[in-house]
């Protein structure tokens, strides 16, 4: 069992050793390049690129091959974090004082914006020709679908009636997107089968809606040791997540739906507040119902994780998937 | 010769009706998509999708061929001016409230990401295969040098210390290298020889510094009449461009000096001294070696222009140098 935190390790080390690579070249202007090595050092659990070279690797294909669009993918998510901390006013990212707060907003969005120019040209540079034109337009598609989707978030912020149909738009674009996207540059790179290459954008997908329903849930029940982040985070800056959404079709009472009006008329709540609507929803069954719609995402990952051939990446999907999905912090 | 113009406004109207074909489905977000149409609804000149056609021309390759990748260049150059205007706390473009100002930084920041993704998309769609890999890294190089241009350029508004070699090398970069990479492109739809694409790169970067140069003289001598705009805007913004860093070189007397040294140290000057600072360069030839440089880059560009094939487009790139390096508002 051990032995996939290992291989996963094994992965993550290949891309931030590529990542360091990408740098080696004394770059100017130093404004922007120092920012951008500074945001990338932080490490994070690499989990998109990871997931490319996973997804080569369980058609069959060399995983090295996808090592730099793997690289790029991870540029373009880490783009969307610095842009993102602009938007959201973020101080802190990875424990660490955010772009436009150590710099300034001007740096941020400049040094996003090279990020990313960097993640194509090394993209574009790398990839093989046979399957230049999918791998390229997947990686766009995943760049313009998380643009979308954060321009639909920042919408909601100032709308009371967003439906859950919207909200589930809305987090496929920003966050389940990307990591679908990754699988499939992944499968192209490894020249999966159109077969394979569906049962990839399945597993991706659900594993990128449940990821975010998981996130959601565990603002609220993790305990601050193990997750490492106050509970309530989200009611507090008033963020509709799928529990707030729930909560207002299961709340019967007046004081539980005054309680939801005051969120949504305030945009946020007061810590006793918080505590207050969490005990609501959970005896409306809220976090049940989150529960079971992420074991929903869970089992159709893993129904369609069986269309594809049996080897160590698959094990090794499955363990991420298992990972992530039916993670308690 | 009125035929010129007229021919340039042919190519225009290509460009015009294919931005607008690029939009005629309905995307969502609105808070995107609106902010994006509403900015590319203010025509400018179109000047580099227009040479990446004529580049095509010019090398007997057909300009249909080029006119999505043409489109994509003015959307990556559209992308720069959202994000600038941003930076810069530009309250008006092209006659019209910026777009962080008619709606707000998020959106602006956003709306730019955006249309840069739908750039891409749009390229990477539409370029022949033949020569994928030279069209989509000569556009990405557009992008990276243009974000490290102007991350040259706002490094540039806290330093006294900017050297005549550092300006020139910000203005190719933020400015020159689009319109070079524009008539590359250009010139690699159109099959262009390794001679032609050499001319073409020669005369994309002369036009491009020229280009950046006559804006800098140009916003001490126009007439605000002609020019739409008033005069030593530049100065009064502390913005140091050739002609300060000129300044900065020819200035001997301690009046001109102290008057130059006000300028660095309170970024910018109030009205009346601005009229004093442009006499003292006029007196001291700050113009006169502008004009000087600007018509150095102008024989660069002709003369290269002679290495190109006689066909109606190099008569039309030979007016467009004339009109852009000759003109006096």
């Amino acid at each position: 069992m051990t032995d996939y935190k290992q291989k996963y390790s094994e992965l993550q080390e290949l891309i931030e050793n590529q990542i360091a690579n990408s740098f080696l070249n004394i770059e100017q202007p130093d404004n922007l390049y120092i920012p951008i090595r500074y945001f990338l050092e932080a490490k994070g659990k690499r989990l998109r690129p990871v997931l490319t070279l996973i997804a080569t690797g369980v058609v069959g294909g060399e995983i090295m091959k996808a090592l730099q669009a793997a690289v790029s993918l991870e540029f373009l998510h880490n783009f969307t974090l610095i842009h993102d901390d602009i938007m959201d006013k973020s101080p802190i990212r990875r424990g660490r004082p955010t772009v436009h707060t150590k710099w300034d907003e001007s740096v941020a969005i400049l040094s996003g914006d090279l990020l990313l120019g960097i993640a194509f040209r090394k993209i574009i540079e790398d990839v093989p020709s046979d399957y230049y034109k999918e791998v390229l337009l997947t990686f766009t598609d995943a760049f313009v679908e998380v643009c979308e989707g954060q321009g639909f978030d920042i919408d909601f912020e100032n709308r009371t009636d967003v439906s859950f149909e919207q909200y589930l738009l809305m987090i496929e674009k920003k966050t389940a997107k990307l990591i679908e996207k990754a699988m499939l540059v992944g499968g192209y790179i490894g020249n999966a089968t159109p077969n394979q290459i569906e049962a990839l954008k399945i597993i991706g997908q659900s594993l990128g809606i449940g990821f975010q329903l998981q996130d959601d849930l565990l603002d609220l029940t993790a305990s601050v040791d193990k997750f490492g982040k106050e509970i309530g985070k989200d009611i507090r800056e008033g963020k509709k997540t799928f529990l707030i959404l729930q909560s207002k079709e299961l709340f019967k009472d007046d004081l539980s739906i005054n309680l939801l009006n005051k969120f949504f008329a305030n945009k946020g709540l007061q810590d006793e507040e918080v505590f207050e609507l969490i005990n609501y929803m959970a005896s409306y069954g809220v976090m049940a119902k989150a529960k079971e719609q992420i074991n929903y995402y869970f089992k159709k990952a893993m129904t369609n994780l069986e269309k594809l051939p049996n080897n160590e990446y698959k094990d090794l999907l499955r363990y991420v998937i298992e990972k992530i999905l039916q993670r308690e912090y």
